[in-house]
């Protein structure tokens, strides 16, 4: 990696996340006309690639909103990896820019709440237990079971998670809720209730990457990629090495920070992939943020003293999970919390960040550091 | 873009084109085995991203392949844009090796016969003639019309591909065809008869792309990506500039012999997308090989000199089209004739060839230079 080379976040726009029955196609252009409204210095003729982020089933998107949005890019098609396809296309696009191919580049990300990627039909061992639910609740019950976890200290995720959506004009949730209301809302499985769940969701989000030069000329608040790590450990999660802790997540997350040369007490601000309530405390535990069993002590000081530092705008449980606009949506929030521009949900004095996105029980996992 | 970057072809692997029912996981695999087992050097763990091209529904399959092929990798997603996928495979996989991110890539390509990026359900403007067909048969009568072309002129490149074929042992097709034959095959549109068209089959090709340091460690015949070529002027076909000719293939040509270096006269032997017999014309001239409206008069001269230089392999009308292998398959014959093991289909003295891939009635174009 030439240390000579920086890509920066130009331009990002954004869509609410709800139940609604808008086509992907018009999905997509909106958070593409969003980001180009906000953005008036954007010349879409300087536009080189176009990357659709989707687990949708049409075909040819990135050309189609390509058209739709008046770009005749010179790199376009649409990239799938379940939850993280949004980091994976934003790793796509930093490598274009960073290898010359292209100075600038469009991410769009997109889902319906009816996504085909919701059903894992592909992992044979789980037999008839295809909906994400059951492997979440196979982790709940053996995190709980291993850290001596209860479900009140899980429920808290949910909690802490709604309370920020409620600061998050985008996100689908607007409803505050107690420990109670968690533990007392319907029963999905014996380990998992339902507002221990994320909710598949109509949404899209947009983000342009491009050259330090362009970056500089195309905004005054630069937000840099600094770190990349990825590491994908198999497709089935019967092959996890544990069922309580996230061995993708740990490897990807050594080698962001490592490429950012940054420790992880460094970070300000995170977004982590919290699909249910038991991935956030697994998360911070593989990443770094704390040892192992002890994530959900530090979740409830976070909440304790009202401090946004993770997943600020309401994370997937609080904001929804339209699963190709993920990825992106969590790095528009760590990009605005570094501009200083997230109003309520602000952390304060954040200068560095992270992105943590997973796939299919933490089977592959995406991490990104970004600086300002 | 760095004159020091050089990326490399390391190994390739191919599965017989067919119209069997195989699954799209197990046809995957099976090119990549192939490859692994011709290539005993590569090491599984010394591969940093796994990609997938295809237009298959299926999820996950990057990661699904890697596990399959005992492959653990940093990067891996599918990647999606109709008939071109592999070549974008190709370059995205270049882009990740050139901005060093990784130094490994394989790429994997695999279409079932029954792939839903056949029916063009998203150009509204087709209105009930979503196959293919219809914008291939409004091509030929274009063509036919503004060069006064003959029906026989154009069945000529059906006769040549098939007899390329013949010597391709992949090819779905091992028969030879008259050019009355061509003309008495089923007719399916004023303009189209059965053989005019390539079938889309079941079928997978993958290849591997190194740093310069590895791919010579690798192989003791290297092939170089030296130019890169891509544009996509739209979606929808109506909005092509010309009927008879394609500006987005004119576009993405320049680019790539600019990057290379190269003019079209250097070209001694290349692929083009000929998915049905107009293309094959048309792309020769959109390319700069001759003349507007005198592909056909080139495409003769080659064929009554028993020269293999344009489609060696067969094309896509005699090797047959699982779309997201077509690329790939594409890139491996160069290769192949770069490499001088071509066998009877070999073209004399190969040094410089070229690939030229598109989508949706050359809405979309790549175009890739190889040297050895």
């Amino acid at each position: 990696m030439s240390d000579m080379v920086k890509v920066g976040i130009a331009a990002y726009g954004i869509t609410p996340f709800t139940k609604n029955d808008q086509k992907i196609e018009s999905s997509l252009l909106e958070s593409t006309k969003n980001l180009f409204d906000d953005n008036p210095k954007i010349d879409r003729n300087d536009i080189d690639a176009v990357l659709v982020s989707t687990n949708n089933n049409s075909k040819y998107l990135s050309p189609i909103l390509s058209e739709m949005a008046g770009i005749q890019p010179k790199i376009a098609h649409s990239i799938e990896s379940l939850c993280n396809s949004g980091t994976n296309s934003i790793v796509s696009a930093y490598s274009y820019i960073a290898s010359g191919l292209a100075d600038v580049v469009l991410i769009s990300g997109a889902e319906r709440y009816d996504s085909p990627g919701q059903i894992l039909d592909w992992d044979n061992s789980r037999g008839e237990f295809k909906h994400p639910i059951f492997w979440a609740s196979i982790f709940t019950k053996s995190y709980k079971r291993e850290y001596h976890i209860s479900d009140e200290q899980l429920a808290l995720v949910s909690v802490k998670n709604h309370k920020h959506a409620k600061n998050n004009p985008n996100a689908i949730s607007n409803k505050t809720y107690t420990i109670e209301d968690v533990m007392n809302s319907k029963k999905l499985t014996d380990d998992l209730k339902l507002l221990d769940c994320s909710r598949p969701c109509t949404g899209s989000a947009s983000i342009i990457l491009a050259s330090e030069e362009t970056t500089k000329k195309l905004t005054d608040s630069p937000v840099w990629i600094t770190g990349i790590g990825q590491k994908i450990t198999s497709a089935g999660f019967t092959k996890n090495k544990s069922l309580s802790s996230m061995e993708s997540t740990k490897l990807a997350g050594n080698s962001a920070l490592q490429m950012a040369k940054h420790n992880i007490s460094d970070i300000d601000v995170v977004e982590v992939h919290d699909a249910f309530s038991v991935c956030e405390p697994m998360a911070l535990e593989s990443l770094g943020f704390v040892n192992i069993g002890n994530g959900t002590s530090m979740i409830r000081e976070l909440y304790d003293t009202n401090n946004f530092k993770v997943n600020p705008r309401g994370g997937l449980i609080g904001s929804g999970h339209p699963l190709g606009a993920t990825g992106i949506a969590q790095t528009i929030e760590i990009t605005q919390q570094l501009q200083s521009i997230a109003g309520k949900r602000q952390v304060d004095n954040a200068k560095i960040g992270l992105v943590h996105n997973m796939s299919a029980a933490a089977t592959s996992s995406t991490v990104l550091v970004l600086e300002k």
